[in-house]
């Protein structure tokens, strides 16, 4: 379990892999996203991908599931706060291997409550190819092991 | 359908009103974001919201839905190229009705591609009671429906 005090500027984390199956892709998008390029492949070759293409939201659904794979286990769960800076740059396609890499690039303590802290964490989802396909900063709350004295009075 | 030259700085809408199911809430984290209070009521009980609540990623995949049901019809879809200043300033329970809203704060043309610009708009997702849920700044890219001289002759 990762406390607030585990984090450090530089950590680096590595999901594991995920192959993007064409029918979940689809049955995503017909349920969130039901744009003809992210669900008739026909229609998506009329358009400006050329070719049938994920949900941005389906990517960022999969990030989320690549995030709770990747080994950090965050005391009381992973909690986002928030996200920033988020983009897509390329497409993701059916058959693309994914995986997600992140490295904290902030550690504070929370301002209104002591007994925790935020770790912004700059995640890149990345395809087989080494293309960056979406890429984010994510804001987690994470709890402190220990509560300081002067903490501990203000809480 | 709208163009480019349609969006004005201060436009607003509304989406449908869209009630949040409990088994649908939770298949979707069950598959992207399996956390226990997001899956396991007992569970969520013991948890830091004292219930279960949605997966962030499925309000936001329930937002993407709602854009595509405001009425919003922008020529070739609604392309996001990006995402900015996304919180979750509260909780999503089952039970819950939801609209998106949204107003353009910022149109502006491209600087790489003439034929095209980008529309900022800023949604809130609202609760039955007036919270705001979730809120976001959206880039989406939208085709003009002309090209000026100077641009066609730069595309």
């Amino acid at each position: 379990m990762h406390y607030f005090e585990d984090f450090r500027v530089g950590d680096r984390f590595r999901s594991q892999d995920h192959i993007v199956v064409e029918a979940d892709m689809v049955a995503f998008a017909r349920q969130f996203d039901p744009q003809s390029f992210h669900i008739d492949p026909q229609a998506a070759k009329q358009s400006i991908f050329g070719h049938l293409i994920a949900s941005g939201w389906y990517t960022a659904a999969l990030a989320m599931r690549l995030r709770t794979e990747s080994g950090i286990e965050v005391a009381g769960g992973l909690i986002g706060l928030g996200l920033d800076e988020v983009r897509w740059p390329r497409p993701v396609f059916a058959g693309d291997t994914l995986h997600l890499e992140g490295e904290v690039i902030e550690v504070r303590e929370s301002r209104s409550k002591p007994d925790r802290g935020i770790v912004r964490v700059r995640e890149l989802a990345i395809n087989q190819t080494g293309q960056t396909v979406m890429s984010m900063v994510t804001a987690l709350y994470v709890p402190r092991r220990t509560v300081t004295a002067a903490g501990a009075s203000r809480g």
